[in-house]
This record gives structure tokens, C-alpha cells and sequence, in this order.
């Protein structure tokens, strides 16, 4: 398989259950994009480069082509690991030297972000932040990033001044997937005025979770309450509880959601709701505008 | 298989992974202890009579014997679905008689109990309660039944007033076995000291679990905190979050925990630290003994 256009560079977001590469052309520009399934969490650390050769090396020129990853492939348990660039900080440019076995290659992987007190970290997010400000660069405010681990960063004068990491994406699928909430809250239904009300109960009475999630439960049994409903009010509950606790972060700052699709919707209702300065924006090259910022930056490696 | 002692009744507790059961004499003693792993979450319906003949088959007389169950096994995906009894009430005894192919059985099922504001059931834990209140007829007071999903019953003149259900134990084993936190919290370790603390941090700051079960990740990514710390840190601020929500249920009141296993010490350090007046007492045999209370009371059927 080979392309027209020959490739300038690959972009690389490299998270723990998928691959996505950009492969760009010398300006800058998309030639084609390309997935897998093999996340850093099914990879040995050795595998990483097959992997990747996998994806492009049909694409590959006769010369070196840089590479530039993001994401876990920087982690303890991936490729390499890249330690932490510590907040306050712009998102990262200097990106680490991976050795290669392939001379075609020359891969760098970006750092994460850790913060000190109290201890958090990321790794990938902070490519997309870099992305938003490379697109946005004169924004003063707070970014949330809905997901598996959704984040909250506060960003001022460029620089990541602190953010924390809410587990509630994964507390949701895990209850969805594997408690006995699985039996009360299946299928893609979603009641809407029931997500409203959960935000709101969960943000009028804080520090209920552990009681409200067996609720749901009972409330099906004895009251025939329908999937949907529980479903949204699960995630109302969740993201409630995430907003009760995030409130330092929002509350009279203008916010921006990155991403555009159903939970990212959820967290602008929920937000909106409360009287928050939110919008949101499509995050969908976001990650690989983030790339490309390191990229230029890369002067500082 | 045959005992010397001919079995006058069999108890049995059906749960949804297990099922105990008891074959008692004449006198109420008990002749042996049986169990088994076929619980009601992996029997159909129509299943149940021969997991039960499996077990006990052996044991039975000539006669008619007859068989008093709790549990599971009266849910809606149970053997056949016993209506739950309606709080305020006794611990029941009016148990479900159930039709068998068998003629040497005579099964009847004990009802749970729910409550309809807020929305709540339990199956199982209306006859420890029972039992309880057959070794303790006075008692007036919370009880407190640590688990998978952890019960607080306010009981008062022999009657179950209220109750509420955390879903504690499930969250927990979620986390541990299915999360991000599995790499953080793996094995038996277990640090006292770091379970108080992080009770009272989830007491005085309730509402910020979902950072603060990420927190424990990042900790141990970044100062190396050992598993033996994180895995009671992570007990201490769910069973807190727990303590925090039901203090309505424990503060100034007598309350019981039933059990003395390694969680159930848990909870009695948890609320002796918060100074409530809390004492345990073994749960091994309390089923039995609630079984045996609503075999007596059965005039009621």
C-alpha cells in the first residue's frame, strides 16, 4: 500500500485502547488516518514498534520519517516511559527520543502532566489542550474534557495552571457493564428530564452516590421505573457528583467542553443548568492540532 | 448418603452466588451444614428443585420435610418471586409456599422487604434481622449489615422502621478487580492507619469521591504509595462516604454491626472513631437462627 503524496510526518495519539495516526504531508496537511486496536494496554513494550509498523509501514519513504506520539504510549507501562512535565506549564513541546529498531524511523513521544498536590496526572489530554490553545490562543478559563477519566484543567497565560481527574466515566461503564445496576439500566435509552433532575439532586445533596445508585435498582423492582430513565439518571447522578466537587473549577469561569458528541452534550446541559459560562467545541482534530503545535514547538527538545 | 439423626426441616439460605443450608433435628439443633455454589444468578427458574435435591436429596426421610428458604431465591429471577413484605414490619414469617415435583418437599420462600420512599428492597437481611431480634428481643437501635450491598435497618418495638442500602462492597470490587485502581490496590495488604484517615477526610469532605478514587492512582504513580495504603485508603473513603450518608442512621443511636469478619471490624472502627455507639456481634449463625424464629411464627402463613 502506498499513497500518492509522500509522508512529511505521522502524528500519533496512542491511548491505552487505541492507535490513531495521522499521516501528513509536508504541509501540514491530513493525507489519510488510520486506526487499530492495538492500545498500550494489550502491549508489550517491545511490540510497540511492530505495532506501529504495522499501521505504516507501507507508507513509509526511503528516507527517516519523523513521528510524533502522544498519549500512553509514554507511560510506565508503555513504549517508554516519558516522565511527567509538572504544572504550572504549556502544554508540552519537548518530546522524548524513542530508539528504534528500523532506521526508517524516528519516534519521539510527548510527556504527560502531573501535579503535586493534590497528586493527579494525564496523558494525552494535554496534547488536546495544547491543540485547543493552539486554536484558541488568548483563552483564560477552564476546560473540561468528558470521558473514561474526565479532566478539568484551569488554563491561564498559556500554561496549565492545575486540573483534577474524575473517575466517572469509568465508575458509570463498570456499573453499567458489571453491578446489579446492569439489569436496571441496559440498552441506549435515555430520558433526558430524568438526567436533568439527577444533576440537580446530586448537586443539591452531595456525598449520596453510594445510597442513590442502589435507588435506582430498588425503584425498577418496585416501581417499574424503564431502563432509559435509570440510565440517565445513572449518568445525572455521576456527572452531578462530579460537578458538586468540581465546582471550584467552573463556577464563575468561562468554560469549554472539548468534544461535541452525546456525553459531551450532557456535561453542556448539566453545566448550563447550573448557570455556567459553557460552550463546547468539536474535539475531533483536536488532538492531532495539539501534534502539530509540538511539532513546531519541538525547537525546545 | 444418610445421617444417623433422621432431618425434621431443612433451612436454607439462597443467595446469588451460594446457597447454605442447615438440616435440623426434631429439637431445632442442627445435624450438618451443606453448601453449595449454585446460587439464584445461575439457575433458571425451573432449576432450583433439583440444585436443592442435589444438595439434600440424600438426607431426606420418607415423610414429607419440610423446607424454609431466604434469599434470592424469591426474587423475580428467583425460583419463584415471593412479594416483598412493606416496611414497618416484623422481621416476616409468612413465608410463600412453592410447588415442587418432588412430593418428599414441601418448600416455602420468605419475602424481603422493601420500602417505598425512598425506594429500597432487601432479600435475606430481614431474616438476620430477624434472627438478631430473637437473641436480642428488646433491642431498639440501627443495625448495620456490612457487604456486597451494605444494609442500615432502624429497628424499634420488634419492627424494621426503615433502612437504606449502599451499594459499598460492589463499588469496592469493581474498583479492585475492574478499574484503573487494580493497579494500585492489587493484593492483601492493608494499612490501618491510611483506612482511619481516609474515613475522616471522606466524613469532613463528603462528595468528592470520584477525584479522590483518582487521586489514589496518581499517588501511587507519582510518590510510589504502596498498594497495602491504597487499597485501605480506598475502603476507608468509600465505607466514609457510606458513614456520611447514613449518619442519620447512626448518630446517637445504638447501633449494631452484624458480623466480625475483617469488614465488619471496618465498620466498627469507622463509627468508634466518629464516636458512635457501636458493638458486633458474630452474624455466622444469625440467618439460622432468624430462619428458625419465622419457622416458629409460621402460624401466620
Amino acid at each position: 500500500m502506498t499513497t500518492e503524496t509522500p509522508v512529511a510526518w505521522i502524528a500519533a495519539d496512542w491511548g491505552t485502547s487505541h492507535l490513531r495516526v495521522w499521516l501528513m504531508d509536508a504541509e501540514d496537511r491530513v493525507i489519510r488516518r488510520l486506526t487499530s486496536d492495538r492500545g498500550m494496554g494489550g502491549l508489550a513494550p517491545d511490540a510497540f514498534e511492530s505495532a506501529l509498523l504495522d499501521l505504516v509501514g507501507d507508507t513509509l519513504g526511503e528516507g527517516v520519517t519523523d513521528v510524533l506520539i502522544c498519549g500512553m504510549a509514554g507511560a510506565r507501562q508503555g513504549w517508554a516511559e516519558v516522565p511527567y512535565a509538572k504544572v504550572p506549564c504549556p502544554a508540552p513541546t519537548a518530546a522524548m527520543k524513542i530508539l528504534t529498531a528500523d532506521p526508517r524511523l524516528s519516534v519521539r513521544i510527548l510527556p504527560g502532566l502531573s501535579q503535586a498536590q493534590p497528586p493527579d496526572v494525564m496523558r494525552g489530554e494535554e496534547t488536546q489542550i495544547g491543540g485547543f490553545l493552539a486554536l484558541e490562543p488568548g483563552f483564560d478559563g477552564v476546560l473540561c474534557l468528558p470521558g473514561t477519566h474526565c479532566k478539568w484543567a484551569h488554563v491561564s497565560a498559556s500554561e496549565i495552571v492545575s486540573f483534577r481527574t474524575f473517575m466517572t466515566g469509568e465508575v458509570f461503564a463498570l456499573l453499567t457493564k458489571h453491578s446489579v445496576l446492569r439489569h436496571s439500566t441496559g440498552g441506549d435509552d435515555w430520558d433526558a428530564a430524568a438526567f436533568d433532575a439527577a444533576v440537580s439532586d446530586a448537586l443539591s445533596k452531595p456525598g449520596r452516590l453510594l445510597s442513590d445508585l442502589f435507588t435506582l435498582r430498588a425503584d425498577g423492582l418496585l416501581n417499574g421505573t424503564g431502563a432509559g430513565v435509570s440510565r440517565a439518571r445513572l449518568s445525572g447522578l455521576l456527572i452531578g457528583a462530579e460537578l458538586a466537587a468540581a465546582r471550584p473549577y467552573w463556577l464563575g469561569q468561562p468554560v469549554v467542553i472539548l468534544g461535541e458528541d452525546a456525553l459531551a452534550r450532557n456535561y453542556l446541559a448539566a453545566l448550563t443548568a447550573q448557570g455556567a459560562e459553557a460552550r463546547s467545541v468539536a474535539a475531533e482534530d483536536i488532538t492531532l492540532a495539539g501534534l502539530k503545535a509540538a511539532r513546531t514547538g519541538k525547537d525546545k527538545t
